[in-house]
């Protein structure tokens, strides 16, 4: 098994724990080989330092060495172990901008010293129906930066091949590591689900996700609606693109907006009555959730007649992540982001679980 | 407004009761003018005859002569006031064949004599959004066959030209009249979707719909299974075009068909638990519902991974409405009815009450 699973960071082992390890890592050598991290040891706890033996890379695969890495909502999901699927020791981080410090023997269309990103997805199988379809997200095999294996807080991560997507020149890196799962998870509904320019879009949460959708959604073309809890966040959210601004707390603003809009993005995960949005669609509407909404209630009555869907998308294929690059590139499209060292990503998670970022937290790497 | 209504069939009244009535109707005779029909006077209650003046026929209008007129579950529902929008005296009936007996002074591309089909769409409005968009079966001002106007379980019936749709020659008139609703309900979605004929598909609930829904899926190119919950029905399924049948009542057989479908469509209006169903959707795959379930509940984790839908849809268009009668006359798609003079309407209503039609009751007029 741990052939197999060679490139993909120190699958759920710390290094000397194993002497079989030691044998395979052999002709890396064995000080240079070591990974420094921050890792918790327990759902909930404090990030520390942490190292860990990657291994021999796999040839399909490539080494980043990240410059920084974004701090997303399911970082925090997955140190909780809300999911039921997180390893400890956890290395958090899936928002990952650096240069490629090592190619794998197969890998032939990137180059060591390249900038590249790295998001949710780490690889994919290459060869289901979804891969061959230009799926590769919905890869029922695909392996998960943070799930299993260790992520982007860290010196070095490694990506299969496909999963490293090269930074157009004219993209600030600096900014850019939020937009390989925040920004991705967010542009991807406008490519899947066919939005028009002359669609109406609302995006429903003005935060890590939300704050890029709307800048998405005015560069597509389309007439943008922000929905938010936080009636303060109206003057940043015009200036993110909204044409319109809705105060969600109180239910009539929203009956206000019956048959209105082509395409809802929910970016929140809180439960809530999404009748009054069913009901702002007009004709044809999508209501679609990219935020792990734990539960969805409706009555077939309320999509009928008006011929509307409920739906709901991971992040997007590498050929989409790369349209979306040059597509921030040529819109001026970017994260507004806070910076910290990545030694300091206890504070940053604390400022996240506080909801205080304006609008992503990036940690910059200071190993 | 009386006089907007004028074409409508008699809106909410009866004939001899209203003063006014008999002025607007002089022109066309007192006696002709009549129009015989069965009634229900109550909510649940026994139909009998029934006699209404139409009105003078309306510019835009077509006056059908009703030669037979299918049963749909929406008759009972309306019969039974369940969606809380039926008036009485109500005549049911919106699977409705018949000759066109007269023809509104504007409408040009229809003639005395044509022999049409008309189902629960009786007008639309002709220049909204939805109808200039050729989605005139969303318009939100269309006039439905069956509500606040007297249906096809009578002598002759109305509808707006655009709603008068001509069957083909090579189509048997006696059997088309549950293509009008039953029929374009579960049409629809195979266009709108964009169902091809690489996909699988599934159909629940094998019926008045689901028994047009397998052999419009054999047709279309597709792979077909039908889920039933009478596993009697099997041989039933296979010969209406199924290639696989899944007995629903254990929950077992559902859970080992994971990740198989690309499209299921639901027909019945059971509540239950859509998750089996969401589960044997493959990436992409969509849970379309024409049943009017009052709930549907999920969790956005069901459908987020693999990239799925929920949704629903009202009849189709009349564009396809026509391309689905084109489509049944050449592969020789017919509903399997079971007829009974239009005079022992209350029969047939029993006996789809207690389920018992394989698959759709027509009753042919016999004024």
């Amino acid at each position: 098994m741990f052939a197999f699973n060679s490139g993909r960071g120190g699958i759920l082992r710390e290094g000397r724990q194993q002497p079989v390890l030691l044998a395979l890592c052999f002709g890396r050598g064995m000080l240079s080989s070591m990974v420094k991290a921050f890792a918790a040891r327990e759902a909930k706890g404090k990030l520390d330092s942490f190292e860990y033996d990657p291994g021999p890379l796999g040839s399909e695969y490539v080494e980043v060495k990240v410059a920084s890495c974004g701090l997303c909502h399911s970082d925090l999901s997955m140190l909780n172990n809300d999911w039921g699927m997180t390893s400890y020791p956890f290395v958090p981080g899936h928002e990952i901008v650096g240069r490629i410090s090592r190619v794998g023997a197969r890998v032939r269309h990137l180059r060591e010293g390249q900038m590249v990103g790295v998001g949710w997805f780490a690889g994919s199988c290459m060869t289901c129906a979804e891969c061959m379809g230009g799926d590769h997200n919905l890869c029922g095999m695909s392996e998960h930066t943070i799930v299993g294996r260790h992520g982007g807080f860290a010196e070095f991560v490694r990506a299969k091949a496909e999963w490293a997507i090269p930074l157009p020149d004219d993209l600030d890196a600096a900014k850019a590591g939020p937009l390989f799962c925040g920004g991705i998870t967010v542009f991807n509904p406008f490519v899947i689900l066919g939005i028009r320019p002359t669609d109406r879009i609302g995006v429903v949460g003005i935060g890590g996700l939300g704050h890029l959708a709307l800048q998405f959604g005015r560069a597509w073309g389309c007439e943008v609606t922000a929905f938010s809890t936080t009636a303060g966040k109206e003057e940043e959210a015009r200036g993110l693109g909204a044409h319109h601004f809705v105060a969600t707390r109180n239910a009539e603003t929203l009956a206000a907006h019956a048959g209105q809009l082509d395409m809802i993005l929910v970016t929140v995960n809180v439960p809530q009555d999404w009748e009054p949005y069913l009901a702002a669609l007009r004709a044809k509407g999508r209501l679609h959730f990219v935020g792990a909404v734990p539960e969805v209630k409706t009555s077939v009555f309320s999509m009928l007649g008006g011929q509307k869907s409920i739906s709901a998308s991971p992040l997007g294929s590498p050929l989409t992540v790369r349209r979306m690059l040059e597509f921030c590139a040529r819109h001026g499209i970017e994260a507004r982001t806070e910076h910290l060292p990545m030694s300091r990503v206890n504070e940053a998670i604390t400022r996240l679980r506080d909801g205080r970022p304006r609008y992503r937290m990036v940690l910059d790497a200071d190993f």
